[in-house]
């Protein structure tokens, strides 16, 4: 019998944000056969102007996710991430660009942009966005509000004072990419998060095809815990509210395994966080009976934040397999 | 002895707009060392607005340039050649984004991008702008008029139902870089045009050290006259006009040999240009003495157009050589 070297393992990662693009960067190290399934719900910066202007999907995360993946030059990486800061393309990110122009010469199908965007970087694996369909987001309020559009929402929840209670996508009967679901059912192992819980996270797990996927995988199915709360999405909240929320979006079921920080993070980043009403995600063990939570110091530490460490994760991600 | 190839002969070309690509894509199947010299007067369309907007030079003329000499897939050349047609990116072509962002990476050197880019694209030979001051052009018509900005020159030009006088750069003390200058004063043949006689010409004729350079120079200099007169610039010239223009703006030893089209044109592109104001450019050679003038069918047709063939070009020059 031959043995399947950790090097064939097939890896399928959930989300969205800075977050994803950062576990791929680690991931990428360990397999080629990873497929990333990105969210699409943006509306906000750069993103959300080419997608009112243009028709497309968001670009920002998938780029972000594609030049994670990427086998290019430091100089291409460079141009590919590059800011305009200046007259009619303030804020305007190069590489968005770039995946709306091939979507532009591809008749417009963004899969097929999307593909020969990743064929040009050398990509190791596949990026899909979770839908095609013109996907966007709601927030129902713990006070009966409903905000419209993902940019919004933390802003206007901190404004109502109040709390997200459930998330909405529309259309609510979006369809996912053929390709993300068989990816889910045929992977050794499923990764959700880390990232930003209601508008990278959650938003992947309303559209139906994905959450059923995810029922019917056999691989095993890990999320990754956030290491600092968000203002206006996650205030107060523990692991245990992350991975409560995620259930009642989806199903008791979508999760095996969580990965939670237990990385100390010094008062220089506390005191920073703290300005933004931002807090350490604390782990409550108690309340997560029934899971098996790998606790690890995954924390690493730029000059202004608390990030998730890529190299890290990828060798607790691949030692559990 | 070794006899040197036709395939090691130094060619500077000298021009813009798209006469300028199409001799370039020609010559790039004779030799590789070829440097091609650049206007950067454009201030209008999608050029215009990230010349104003970003501070740079006009990228259009030199991403075109940087496409003819490039060594790159379909795929890269439609993308880096597609026009955003939507929103606030209209009219905007992504090719010039690129080298605009390329630019911006590399602290606002110009000359560094085109570098960067032309590297990124397998480009063979070198491509520069004929001055990396900030230029801009004017031109003073015959009834006293003087017209500041490339863009408005041939409509005012008509508006004003006069002719172009004299063309004037700003600053007049314009540098070129001294790749500029070392390519031309090494080269065994120096070609100028075809393009716009008063736009993409002789504006870089005006710039000092070009014109000395060309002067100095040992290889032939070789002129191609355009194929149809352009309204508002060139109305009713004939060869000799355009030759007298260029001798006016620099000096009589600046041309020494004139390839001039002698192939037909149908009626059919005749009435289509005739509608625009155009005729074909008569060859009155005995107004041309004192000139090597080779005479050749030089013109190919798209759908629309009667253009320079590149390839017939190319020989012409290398056969020459």
């Amino acid at each position: 019998m031959i043995e399947v070297s950790k090097k064939d393992k097939k890896v399928t990662v959930i989300g969205g944000g800075t977050g994803l693009s950062t576990l791929l960067r680690g991931l990428k190290r360990y397999t080629e056969d990873i497929t990333a399934i990105v969210t699409v719900g943006d509306d906000g910066g750069g993103s959300g102007i080419l997608r009112k202007d243009l028709g497309i999907l968001p670009p920002g995360d998938i780029r972000n996710c594609i030049l994670a993946l990427a086998d290019t030059e430091p100089l291409m990486e460079k141009l590919l991430q590059f800011r305009f800061n200046e007259g009619n393309l303030k804020g305007q990110n190069f590489g968005n660009l770039f995946l709306a122009a091939m979507t532009g010469i591809s008749n417009n199908n963004f899969m097929e942009a999307i593909k020969r965007m990743s064929d040009v970087l050398a990509v190791k694996g596949m990026v899909l966005p979770v839908t095609l369909d013109n996907m966007t987001l709601s927030a129902e309020l713990e006070n009966g509000e409903i905000i419209k559009g993902e940019s919004k929402i933390p802003k206007k929840v901190i404004e109502h004072k109040s709390r997200i209670k459930r998330m909405n996508i529309e259309p609510r009967g979006a369809r996912a990419p053929i390709e993300a679901i068989e990816a889910i059912e045929n992977s050794d192992i499923i990764v959700i998060g880390p990232g930003s819980l209601y508008t990278s996270i959650i938003p992947n797990l309303l559209v139906q095809d994905i959450k059923e996927a995810l029922l019917r995988a056999n691989g095993r199915k890990v999320y990754i815990s956030n290491i600092m709360t968000q203002q206006g999405e996650t205030d107060n909240y523990k692991v245990s509210d992350h991975v409560r929320a995620i259930i009642k979006h989806s199903s008791p079921k979508i999760i095996d395994e969580i990965i939670a920080n237990i990385g100390e993070i010094n008062n220089f980043y506390i005191e920073k966080y703290e300005m933004e009403n931002s807090e350490k995600v604390e782990l409550d063990i108690e309340n997560l009976s029934g899971y098996n939570v790998i606790k690890e110091n995954i924390v690493s530490f730029s000059k202004k934040y608390a990030r998730h460490d890529s190299d890290k994760l990828a060798e607790i991600i691949f030692n559990a397999v």
